[in-house]
C-alpha cells in the first residue's frame, strides 16, 4: 500500500484532484511547503495584473471607490469566513498575524482585567509569546504569562484566575492539534476567554469557530490560503464581542466614518474596529483572488484527503527509510494532527537542502525537524510516494553528507 | 506669466522633465493627487511581475533566500534614507503608518516616562491622534495628550514637563509646513523627544533628519514615494536610539536571530527591532522598485520645482478664477508650505467631482477644501495651467451645479 501504482489509483478517484489546475506549480518540483508559503494561483496572478495595470495604473485614486478598495478588509474576511466556520461579518482581513494577535489579546486582557493568569505554551510560535508579553505589559492589569511545557498541564490551569488561554491550534513544528471545541468550552465554563492562532489551521482543517463559541482567533494569509509572501492576516471575533471592540492599534480605518476625518475616535460597531490604517491593497487583492480556489470545496473532503496524504507519507517513509534514524515527531493519531508531518533526524539541517536540490521542497526547523506540509487542493498521492522515495535515496546514499548541504537553511 | 505658452517654456528647460517617462500616467488626465496615491511606475510594474511570476510562482519559499525577501525591510529603508536626509541604516520599511506611529511613540513615551505632557495638533491627521491616545494609555506612565489649536501655542508648551512633541510635518489639508529643524532643536533643548509624521513630506520636500537630530519619524510609502495603494510605511530613528529599541509590537522579525525561533525575545540591536511579523513582500517589492525613480535626483531641485509649480498654480487660479469664491487655504509663503495647494470653496464637495470628470484629479477634504498635490517628478508646468483653466471653466459655467456632482466623494 505504499507503491506508486497505489498512489496513482488514489489520485484517479480523488474528488479534489481538479483543483490542482488552479495553481501555477513549477514542473519537476514536489512542493510540500505550502504550510510556509502557499503557491501562486492563476487567479491571484491575474488579479494582481488587473490591480496594477487597471486599478492603480489607469484609475488611480478613483479605485478606492470604483474597485471598492475601501471594503477589501471585509470582502476578503467574508471569503475566509466559510473556511473557518464563521459568518461573513465575523472576519476581517488586515495587517499581519503578530499585530492582529496584539489587538485581540489586548481586547481579551481588558475584558478579563480582574484575572491574572494568561496561559500559553512554551513551544508556541515565538512571535505569539513575544506579543503576549508586550500586550500583557501594556494592558497594565498586573497579569502574567504562564507557559506550560506540555498540553497536559493546561486543564489544571483553567480556573477562576485564568484570564486568557492563548494557543496555536496546530503546532508549527510537530503539527500536533489541540481540541479547539473542547478547550474553548472548558475555558468559557471557567469564565475566561480563549484566543486561537490558526496560522497552521485555516485552509488545512475544518474549524467550527462559531459553533465552538471561540472568543477570538487570528490567522495567516500566506500558508494554506495561498495569499502570497507576507500576505495580510485575518481576525475572527465571537459575535457577542463584535460591537464593543476597543483595540489599541485602531487607526482611521477603524473609525465608524473614516472619511469624515473626525479627530475624536469613534470605533466602528463591527469587525472594522480591528483595522488600523490604509489597507495594503496589493496583498489583499492577491489573497482575495487566491481564495477563489475554495469555491465549492467541502472542508470535510479537504480533511479526509489531508489525513490520507499524511497517513500515506508516514507509512511510506517508515516502510522505506527504516533504520535511517528518522523518528516521527508528529502525533501518530490522525485526529490529533493538522495537515503536516514532521520527522526528527540529527542531520535534518543537511537532509533538507539535499531534498530541495532533488526536487522535494519541505523545510527544516531547528534543531532536528524535517517538516512536510500537505495541501489537499494541489498535493497528489503520487507526490507523497515520490517524496518518500527521494528521501529514502538521500538517506540511503548519504547524499546529505556532501559539504554543500552542511549549511543551515533559512526558510519561514 | 500665467499663460500656457509661459508654462511650456518652463517645461522646456525643466531639469526634472525626463523623469516623467518613468511613470505610466494615463493619457488625458492631469493627476494632482499624488499626495494621496502616487501613480504607477514602469519599474514597480516590472518588479511586481518578476516577484509574482518568478520569485513567488517559480522559486516559491526559496525566494526568502534567493531574492533576499528577508532583508526587504532594511533594503527598502536604505533606499528611502537619502530622500529624508538619513543614512541607510537609520530607516526600516515595515507595516503601516498608524502601526509604526504606535511603535515609535511607545518607545518615546517610555524614554520620557517621568514627563507628563504629549503635545500634538487638534487638526493633525486623525489616525495620529487616535494612535497617540492609545499609546499613551497603554504606556501606563500617567501621561496625557494636549492638542493645540494653532502652531503658535507650541513654543510655550516646550518645557521640562514635555515628554514628546508629535507633529505631522506637512498638514494633510492645508499643506502648512512646520520648521522641522527649529522645533527639533527647541524640544531637545528642553530634554524632550520629537516624533515627526512625514506622510506628506517624504519625496516632496528635503528633510535633513540626521542633521536636525530628529528622534523619530514615520512616513508613508504610497504618496510621493509611489509605492502603490496601501504600500508599506517606514520608520526613522536617531542613531543614539537605535541600539536600545524596545517597542510593543515586536514580532519574530524583530528578534536578533529570527530563524533560531527562540522563545525568549532578544531584540535586534538595530532598526530591525521595529519589525513585527513576516514582511508583506508584494507591497515592499513595488515600493522598492518605485524608489528607483529617485536615483540621481537632487532633492533641492525637487523642492525648487515644487515651489515653482505651487506658485504658478496659486497665481493662475487667483488670476483666472477671481470672484468665484475661492480662498487660498495654504500658506502663501512658499517656505511654509509643502508640495500641495488647497483652496476653500463652499461648493468644494461638488466642484471636485466635476473637476475629476473633466480630467483634473485632485481631492476634497471636508468641509470645504479642494486639495491639489504637485509631484515634481511628473507634474508639468502645463498641467498646472491647464488644471487652473479647467477649474475656471467649471466655476464660470457653474458645471458643478449639475445634480450628478452633488454627492460626496470618498478618496483617501
Amino acid at each position: 500500500m505504499t507503491t506508486r501504482a497505489y498512489a496513482e489509483s488514489l489520485d484517479a478517484v480523488d474528488p479534489l484532484a481538479a483543483h490542482r489546475d488552479a495553481f501555477r506549480l513549477p514542473d519537476s518540483v514536489i512542493y510540500l511547503d505550502g504550510n510556509s508559503l502557499g503557491p501562486l494561483t492563476h487567479a491571484a496572478r491575474a488579479a494582481l495584473r488587473e490591480t496594477v495595470d487597471v486599478e492603480w495604473g489607469r484609475d488611480l485614486i478613483g479605485s478606492w471607490n470604483t474597485a471598492d478598495w475601501v471594503d477589501l478588509p471585509r470582502r476578503v474576511g467574508a471569503k475566509i469566513a466559510p473556511l473557518i466556520g464563521a459568518h461573513a461579518d465575523d472576519v476581517v482581513c488586515t495587517d499581519g498575524t503578530s499585530l492582529n494577535l496584539f489587538k485581540v489579546l489586548s481586547v481579551a486582557l481588558d475584558k478579563r482585567a480582574g484575572r491574572a493568569r494568561v496561559v500559553s505554551e512554551r513551544h508556541n510560535f515565538p512571535t505569539d509569546l513575544y506579543v503576549a508579553e508586550q500586550a500583557i505589559a501594556r494592558a497594565g492589569h498586573g497579569q502574567y504569562l504562564y507557559r506550560v511545557d506540555t498540553p497536559d498541564e493546561i486543564d489544571a490551569l483553567i480556573d477562576d484566575d485564568l484570564a486568557v488561554l492563548l494557543l496555536t491550534h496546530v503546532d508549527y513544528r510537530s503539527g500536533a492539534m489541540h481540541d479547539l471545541a473542547g478547550l474553548t468550552a472548558r475555558v468559557q465554563e471557567a469564565g475566561a476567554l480563549v484566543v486561537w492562532d490558526l496560522a497552521h489551521s485555516a485552509g488545512a482543517v475544518p474549524l467550527g469557530l462559531r459553533e465552538a463559541g471561540a472568543d477570538f482567533a487570528i490567522g495567516c494569509g500566506y500558508k494554506y490560503l495561498n495569499g502570497g509572501p507576507g500576505a495580510p492576516a485575518f481576525i475572527y471575533a465571537r459575535p457577542r464581542h463584535q460591537a464593543t471592540l476597543e483595540q489599541p492599534l485602531a487607526g482611521w480605518f477603524a473609525h465608524t466614518d473614516p472619511f469624515a476625518f473626525e479627530t475624536r475616535f469613534e470605533p466602528a460597531a463591527d469587525m472594522r474596529a480591528f483595522l488600523s490604517g490604509t489597507p495594503g491593497v496589493l496583498g489583499m487583492r492577491a489573497l482575495e483572488a487566491a481564495l477563489d480556489v475554495w469555491q465549492g470545496v467541502d472542508m470535510a473532503e479537504v480533511r479526509a484527503k489531508s489525513i490520507a496524504l499524511c497517513e500515506l507519507f508516514i507509512a511510506t517513509v517508515e516502510a522505506r527509510c527504516a533504520g535511517h534514524g528518522l523518528t516521527l515527531a508528529s502525533p501518530r493519531a490522525a485526529d490529533r494532527r493538522g495537515s503536516q508531518v514532521a520527522f526528527r533526524h540529527p542531520e535534518a539541517h543537511a537532509i533538507m537542502p539535499a531534498l530541495i536540490d532533488h526536487g522535494v521542497i519541505g523545510d527544516m526547523r531547528a534543531p532536528d525537524i524535517l517538516r512536510f506540509g500537505f495541501a489537499p487542493l494541489y498535493t497528489r498521492y503520487v507526490d507523497v510516494v515520490d517524496a518518500a522515495e527521494i528521501l529514502h535515496r538521500i538517506l540511503d546514499e548519504r547524499v546529505y553528507e556532501a559539504s554543500c548541504y552542511r549549511q543551515r537553511g533559512v526558510v519561514t
